[in-house]
């Protein structure tokens, strides 16, 4: 709900006086966003304002409105000195969509996810209740169909607005969408049904409540699902990234290999080694 | 990246002499959001501005900034006299998520979209040139395969982090992905290509900034399809409604019928007269 300029150009920063004075010559960064209006002052936004007529067709139009400077304030925050730590957690990586054929995933993608051998040690240490099997919120053992859901990390559980939950399937070897077969049905419905099931009885949350989806390029290469709250709007949820496991296991009844033969759309960070594989190749 | 707010107190209106002029008596939707901060104001913005402390703990603080009007407009969009659909439209709802299978949408969707005869006029104006002909960024006027390109209502257009534009086909009757076969593959495509090359011709946005789908359902039954910039989060691209452009034609090559047969998914809000036939038909 905010809009944030990450970059603030090198001049910006003297023409703050009181935050220049602070930065000094350290490391900082900066953040300006806009706050959300707040009802109450709607009336006093109004009548204190400047409108001009922007556009119209129709019944629609559009106007522009100055609102008086302390009825519109932005925030700014500083983190002075910063550490590398919140230097790169705060830099804006830019966004490219790529288009990966199945060639492209069997002479690109693959080798180079064999070639970074992620550690999968700690899905293994929660399979295993190793690790957070405190947290888990229901499983079902059967080493083929079986999985285990628990929260996100992300999610703090003291809401269902923001509800995010995995399910981590115990079969291993399957890397990612690319990887699902017409034989992985029996195991991907299992996920679905007693997913929701235990969602629901958990949460009381129903099935329409819930998107339920599986992310391509995933961020750790073991098969699992995500649980999210249908209206909870986050970025992991967008088209370009997601597939509906109800798509996923329709499209699989129909076709046995459109995950092996159709051409996969994602995007990858400025910074990801892939997406420079990708580039090497003329892809992009 | 905007902060809405829907609901104006009736005392509101009265504040704004322009507006209230414009609306008399009639029901209307009046929305006010905030816009993105752009890069290029940064320097004036802080400059110009009035800064306070308001806290600080350890290499944290924040402030409060009062920009100057003129760099930091809000927009008034304003549908009047709006039907009750409009109403409807923008009120805050739960939604749930409905799965439409083929059957699904000829027993329920489809007598429902045709009881309901949205109006279409505005969407003929803009292809004929009565209306917003100005707004027009791009247009093949090809009566099958043709289109017209031109920014979303949403987008101010004065940045390129938040670009939202629309394609609105010159065909008719065409009411969504639901009436889609293999027979329109070159109607797709052309919107495909020639949309993405005016798109950087005029903002120097390549492909892999683009995020390209169709809303199922979408907000009128005229076909048309979104491009937006990736990485600009905003709720109509998630997985749930949104459906990618070039999964849209692979689908279609590899099954004409793909968009007439599979079971789609979609989320309704708890007021939308389409999830009340769901709901008396035991769909959901």
């Amino acid at each position: 709900v905010a809009a944030t300029a990450n970059y603030l150009p090198e001049t910006s920063y003297s023409a703050l006086p009181d935050i220049h004075k602070q930065l000094g010559d350290q490391d900082a960064v900066v953040t300006l966003e806009k706050t959300p209006i707040t009802e109450d002052t709607l009336t006093e936004l109004f009548s204190g304002s400047t409108l001009s007529s922007h556009a119209q067709n129709d019944v629609y139009s559009t106007y522009r409105l100055q609102p008086p400077p302390h009825l519109n304030e932005m925030k700014v925050t500083v983190v002075c000195p910063a550490t590398e730590e919140h230097l790169k957690k705060h830099q804006y990586q830019e966004s490219y969509l790529v288009e990966e054929t199945a060639e492209d995933y069997s002479s690109i993608t693959l080798p180079y996810i064999e070639s970074q051998s992620f550690s999968l040690q700690w899905v293994y240490n929660i399979l295993e209740k190793k690790a957070e099997a405190e947290r888990i919120v229901y499983e079902d053992p059967d080493p083929d169909v079986g999985f285990v859901l628990l929260p996100d990390r992300k999610w703090n559980q003291k809401q269902v607005d923001d509800l995010n939950l995995i399910a981590i399937v115990h079969q291993k070897g399957i890397r990612s969408i690319r990887g699902l077969t017409a034989e992985h049905l029996p195991l991907l419905k299992n996920v679905f049904q007693k997913g929701k099931e235990a969602i629901m009885k958990k949460y009381e949350l129903p099935a329409s409540k819930l998107r339920v989806y599986l992310h391509y390029q995933p961020s750790y290469y073991h098969l699992h699902v995500h649980f999210t709250m249908l209206g909870y709007v986050i970025s992991g949820c967008g088209v370009e990234k997601a597939h509906l496991l109800g798509d996923v296991i329709q499209n699989l009844q129909s076709n046995p290999d459109y995950y092996k033969s159709h051409t996969l759309s994602f995007p990858l960070k400025a910074e990801d080694g892939l997406l420079t594989k990708f580039r090497e190749a003329g892809k992009i």
